[in-house]
């Protein structure tokens, strides 16, 4: 049993596949996880897995925006920089449920982070 | 002086301009907003109009997902439902001074709302 807050679960989730480390997020992910992605629906941890371990590798870095808790939903606002862009920021909606991420709203622009002269 | 909360303004302003009710919404959108949108920043309450404006004939419904608040500081989480697409969400993250909506970060992916066969 955790005793860590759904914000502080979402936080460590956040810094670890930020930070490239796609099995420490992973270990904070519910196998069950249904996640709304731009463009279709992932379901379950492999497909999430593949997703997020495909972009993490992109980003040069990181800007916070603002975080949200409140009961077991928690939100993030940030900017994921890539050699693309910096200033295209993405939104994350979390649902915890017993100590991991069971559901996520993941929204961002898809364009804004296509290699330049493609938008 | 108002005495509305953060929350109450922000939940008035997104069922104003979801109703095409867009003289209600920009109300309550201080003169000098700042919004970053999908695509470039808005700078001013002209632009951010048009901006808005433009969209909210294209809706033909709206799907509430999830409310954040924290002191001026207020999120929204929802489905914009077009002819299009009704299972692509989008986020606002807003900050309310002095009673009026002063800055927004929007976030949507534009391709999910493109007409269908140009995604």
């Amino acid at each position: 049993m955790t005793t860590s807050s759904p914000a502080t679960i979402v936080r460590h989730y956040h810094q670890a596949w930020t930070s490239c480390d796609i099995d420490g997020a992973m270990a904070l992910v519910a196998d069950d996880i249904n996640c709304r992605a731009p463009g279709g629906d992932l379901a379950g941890k492999d497909a999430y897995r593949g997703f997020i371990g495909g972009f993490a590798p992109m980003l040069t870095g990181i800007g916070d925006i603002a975080e949200f808790a409140e009961g077991n939903r928690v939100a993030l606002f940030y900017y994921p920089e890539t050699a693309v862009t910096s200033t295209a920021p993405a939104a994350e909606f979390f649902t915890v449920t017993n100590g991991k991420i069971s559901e996520s709203v993941l929204i961002f622009d898809r364009l804004s982070y296509a290699p330049v002269g493609q938008d």
